[in-house]
């Protein structure tokens, strides 16, 4: 079973939800954790909760980093910051995988600086899991977008290893033998986006190993044609964030269409709780949050109002990925493409 | 009243819908329109439809711009296309303002070619008109994304310029004194995201003439915290893509939430309507569409699926926007922040 560190400290429910999910997944599953982070309050979380002692470990951090920290500063400041003391962990090998729900530039600042970067990857990319519309049985309900903030501006082979690793991802933890990998952009045509797009593309409808779909534009994203959507950190960064962002909106513009309409409004109310449903999935409560690539280790990034089963869900992804090889399966395909 | 010059040939639907259209604000406003296409097709069309005479006028031209088609080499090999014909006429000045749900490309470079830049302006924008939360009464429920296509990539003086523009339209067209602005970004503080928007940042915040709120995020963008959000092209091209995408996604997602329960269920169901008119608002049917700002003379460009009332609202917005003076608003506030 594959040992899971978690940053006990980060998030904007840290400690009590983040323990409170480790302590849940104990309970459902056999996957061992180590919370990281300051142990006494730790334990007392762990206290008042029902947990199996057998799936948890403390391992005790002295420091935090805050949600509003810079975060180069920070980790200057806190050598022994519950993110790098976990990030050390996995890197050492005494954990497989690492979980945060905290401030996400110094989640990637401490996988940086300790984490190894796989032969021949020239940027790492945060990905992130979404749901999408579903055409036909047995297709994940689940795509992945990257990269979502890892970097800000991408050249074309960037772009190119994205697009290798979020297809080896695909195919081993959607089990999806041929994803189908999109450029996001803001037309179809081959040429549009400029310079880096245009040449992006070009290479990607040239490799073999990919099965490209072409261009995919911003209504493409929700309504899943691609498996797999690659992007600068800049866009995927502002296109998730609008995902979050979605149930909020529509909420709000049906509000406002239905003002009038009985029907619309006792259906609205009935509906309510659902759009709730809506928010807690696009807030990747449900799916379990953004691995990031290109990495010979792994962290998965859950959003910072996570709460317990968002955590659980992470930790469950983080095992899945660490027994389904996934990062040795994307190791494969880069060295692959490179020759 | 305003002179407005409709294309009658672009668009998905063209020329019904767009005649459909025009036949119905002739009845509704005394707003003078001018169907420019082919007239014996839209004198047909005009045949079937109650519509009033003294406010349609038809202007011949032979040729039209297939949606699909590549925009450089349509408009070189069709001189007399609908979408430049319009354009003539306005840039002639016997017509007010342009409107034209077709080939967006085509009609940024027919308008490129025929209308003049005003004095000052490094690239003109194109601005959407999109639907956003409401805090307080009085707010406008419309808020304003530009540029969301007539650029590809931007330095910080064309965001800048973007952001007075956008900020010029708001002040007059929505009536708000002063009106928010932000700076579409992958986070709040000012350094993120890459140089060129750090450097925009910096030179929002010392411009006087603008009420900068700072970078916005994609949440912020459907929460309507800023009145005019400022982006380069790809960007913002995307993310309306996205805008327009929503309803579909939110129904997707909220049916695979609610299969087991039946609450939802029934409340989905009544909510259907709501949801095919949550689409119909995000396509810009109700709102009137995207104008394009920086040109002394005004073109409203709609989108490729409107249908009668969307091609009505745009004549509506098109004649307000001349009413009320925006074009020349745009020219000083470019020129006083020049100065």
């Amino acid at each position: 079973m594959p040992v899971i560190a978690v940053d006990a400290m980060g998030g904007d429910f840290a400690p009590e939800e983040i323990v409170k999910g480790v302590a849940g997944a104990s309970l459902a599953t056999a996957i061992e954790c180590v919370l990281v982070g300051d142990e006494p309050r730790i334990q007392a979380v762990l206290d008042t909760l029902s947990y199996d002692p057998s799936h948890i470990r403390i391992h005790h951090a002295a420091d935090a980093v805050g949600m509003q920290e810079a975060p180069r500063e920070a980790l200057r400041a806190k050598r022994d910051a519950s993110i790098s003391v976990g990030a050390k962990l996995v890197a050492e090998g005494q954990a497989d995988a690492l979980v945060s729900a905290g401030n996400t530039g110094a989640c990637l600042l401490a996988c940086a600086r300790e984490f190894r970067v796989v032969k021949g990857v020239r940027k790492p990319a945060l990905a992130s899991v979404y749901p999408r519309h579903v055409d036909h049985p047995g297709q994940d309900p689940l795509a992945l977008l990257l990269d979502v903030g890892a970097t800000v501006h991408c050249d074309a082979a960037d772009l190119v290893q994205f697009a290798v690793m979020g297809n080896a991802w695909a195919r081993r933890a959607s089990k999806t033998a041929r994803p189908k990998v999109g450029l996001l952009n803001m037309g179809a045509e081959p040429f549009r986006g400029g310079d880096v797009l245009a040449a992006a593309h070009e290479r990607l409808a040239a490799l073999p190993a990919i099965d490209f779909i072409g261009n995919v534009e911003g209504s493409d994203v929700a309504e899943g044609r691609a498996d797999v959507i690659v992007c600068e950190g800049l866009l995927g960064s502002v296109v998730l964030k609008f995902i979050e962002g979605i149930a909020g909106v529509v909420n709000d513009v049906a509000s406002y269409a239905v003002r009038q309409r009985l029907l619309w409004r006792l259906g609205m109310r009935l509906l309510s709780g659902g759009l709730r449903e809506v928010a807690h999935l696009t807030e990747h409560a449900a799916y379990g949050g953004a691995p990031l690539l290109g990495f010979e280790q792994l962290l998965v990034k859950v959003h910072e109002r996570s709460r317990a089963p968002a955590i659980a869900n992470a930790v469950k992804l983080a095992a899945k990925t660490v027994r389904d090889g996934v990062v040795a399966e994307i190791a494969a395909a880069v060295q692959e493409v490179r020759a």
